[in-house]
């Protein structure tokens, strides 16, 4: 399918049906993580996929219990990795300088953008997928059940199939909210009013906050989805993960 | 273009020719990152455009002389942004909680996949592009150049032109190199020299040995282009950016 056409018609799919992904077709949706433009190319990222049963359940907890991650038929992470280049420097005379904050982060870029090229690849063939934002919440977990080495941290998990139904496109903010010309322009009470009107107009949105007795959808955001405390706990936890999988010398 | 063709033929472009990107052109590739899945969908990123002839200098002084940040008619910059967000929690009677670096990676997780989708629509429309991996490095100077307030941090670049000469497709190592199937599979010694023959034995890994008069290949990268000390000075400067932004409340 066009890239353009696929890329504009993405939406979340959060419902599968029980149909496997042919060999070919995973095998060209990874073989568009390995085209992925990398940092010098050093390919520092990996990814490990989940078909397994007895695995998907055991990812199914680890994700917080979506079903999702039980009903489609391959679920992938992405790790940032230094691992296998590490190795390789130390085979060939040379001594890796990678442990450290800011490799990581190299790593990390790598990761997420093997991921988004992963996700154009399968939903221009008809797969629908979903972003699974619990995987840096549950590094040390996945660390655990996919024995990765120092050096190795999952940061973003697609889940890929058929979707059971194809939802409507989700609201976007209007460009002008994400795009700054030459300098930042920051923004004014009106702004942020004009800019969030439609979304906070939506029908979905009333339902929510009647469902959630609250009074403005930010509050959904704060004190039900994404609150100040849950943030701190799994900020620290990653931090941590950091840390222990070797990248924290300073 | 077909994505599955864009993504298998990507190369990055580093020589431009003196081309603007027509208006329509850039809104359709900045509409490419509106659609992007972002958490939650907060839209947690922004993007810093560049076309003027005085920033794109600075840019180019910034971004280590690169000649293709001149040589490019557009240069955007993706930032991690909390800011737009914060700001209409506060609006709304709501206390956000984004002041971790938890969130700093949720951001750059939502700004980086934009990346790629932006990096694809351009693509998939004749154009060509190069992401600057200097971006980290220099965030506290991009910060200070598109004056980007508390809550924003640059973490990439992508220049995007006009190729004036399409390059070969670029080695990559074999796809066992980077998947895994169930579990991390740790490499051998074996299988480190089996995935990076083919790169050790090009022709131009030979002339760079024998221009950098260093005997590996591994070398290049340790001793050359990412040394240890370099890394761990601009990790550390990094580390300063993202705690001066306000993401380090522990």
């Amino acid at each position: 399918m066009d890239a353009l056409k696929t890329i504009y018609e993405h939406r979340s799919i959060r419902s599968y049906l029980d149909k496997e992904i042919s060999k070919d077709t995973l095998n060209s949706i990874l073989e568009a993580a390995v085209r992925t433009s990398t940092t010098g190319n050093m390919q520092v990222y990996s990814i490990i996929v989940s078909q397994d049963e007895e695995m998907k359940k055991e990812l199914h907890k680890i994700h917080f219990g979506q079903n999702m991650v039980l009903e489609a038929p391959v679920v992938l992470t992405f790790n940032a990795d230094f691992n296998r280049f590490n190795k390789w420097c130390e085979q060939r005379k040379a001594e890796p300088g990678y442990d450290n904050f800011l490799s990581f982060f190299t790593a990390s870029i790598d990761a997420l953008i093997a991921a988004q090229n992963v996700a154009i690849a399968a939903e221009a063939q008809g797969l629908g997928i979903c972003y699974l934002g619990t995987t840096t919440y549950q590094a040390q977990k996945l660390i655990d059940l996919f024995k990765l080495p120092k050096g190795v941290i999952p940061v973003t998990t697609l889940v890929v199939g058929y979707a059971k139904e194809i939802p409507e496109l989700t609201d976007r903010l209007p460009q002008e909210a994400v795009v700054h010309y030459e300098t930042y322009k920051d923004y004014s009470k009106d702004d942020i009013d004009r800019m969030y009107e439609y979304k906070e107009s939506l029908e979905e949105t009333k339902k929510l906050l009647e469902e959630n007795k609250l009074e403005t959808l930010a509050q959904i955001f704060t004190q039900n989805r994404y609150p100040k405390q849950m943030n701190m706990d799994f900020s620290n936890l990653f931090l941590e993960v950091i840390n222990k999988q070797g990248f924290m010398n300073q």
